[in-house]
């Protein structure tokens, strides 16, 4: 199974590919994180994490996306541009059939530490482990995507194969919408 | 000028195109919801926006779009919705070299009514007698998004041709994004 694991920011967002089963060593592919100039119109902003995101879709084809859950009590101030990132990476996803997984961050902490309220550094070493790496990933974004990729892969095998046929199934018959013209 | 408003959301997202010049009669040439199943996949329901808002760009053409412009200390429970629907239309206004624009909910009611506290059956009232028509537009996400149009016509028409010209050089010198492969 390989996963694209993308943790959302519009200043920074964290990418991840990781390959493998669930019991077995994973082997990371690729990680980096996709920048966009905060100076920048918000929808330009958007369409170079698009153009980001796509590139990393084509160059990889991950059968999984996983988008960290973002919540809206956290960080007033940055969680807006955390939703809209995180929206681009689903559509990406979605418009090519690909299902995409949402994972709260304890859960990712959980998955790769043990604990849900696990530090940035915590789970930097275990990704380090988990992926024979010779170093934790930097910055944290890249770090944290590929942990969600590895949550995603240890994380309900059968459940993941469901959501693929209906992931398929639903970018064969998109779905359409009305207007009424003047 | 002409304007495609955009009033976010997953499950109805108002449509309108309004065209006109500040101090003249408006016209409204096209009114509507992009509408998505509450119970698909999220990634499904940001497609079907996309392809709403796309067929709405691809009929009309509009030089500007605005979208309202979302607060996340507003209800916890849509704003997220919101705010990635917005995304995906600030997303396909951008990618066309499209400006846009984001006005408050209370910029847009002063705008249209003089009153920034303006209820829902005030704003369609207007917006009825402002474009002319012959009853208020329903649903109200379809006569907020008339009013945004409208309250984009209205505010710093210099202002307008700025954007516009920044935005087209955006859109044809897109920024870029590095990653790192193992």
């Amino acid at each position: 199974m390989r996963v694209l694991g993308v943790d959302p920011g519009l200043t920074r967002c964290g990418v991840g590919v990781v390959e493998g089963v669930a019991g077995r060593p994973l082997t990371m592919l690729g990680v980096g994180v996709v920048r966009t100039p905060a100076d920048a119109e918000l929808g330009q902003r958007l369409v170079a994490v698009e153009q980001g995101i796509e590139s990393w879709l084509e160059k990889y084809r991950p059968e999984f996306v996983a988008v960290e859950r973002v919540f809206s009590q956290h960080n007033v101030r940055t969680v807006m541009g955390t939703a809209q990132a995180s929206a681009v990476a689903m559509l990406c996803a979605a418009r090519r059939g690909i299902p995409v997984a949402l994972h709260t961050p304890s859960e990712v902490k959980a998955a790769v530490t043990g604990s849900g309220r696990a530090d940035k550094a915590q789970v930097g070493a275990m990704v380090t482990r988990l992926l024979r790496l010779d170093a934790p990933p930097k910055p944290a974004d890249a770090a944290d995507a590929l942990a969600l990729a590895i949550c995603h892969i240890w994380r309900a095998p059968a459940q993941n194969r469901l959501q693929q046929a209906v992931a398929l199934h639903a970018a064969k018959a998109p779905m359409t919408s009305k207007g009424r013209t003047a």
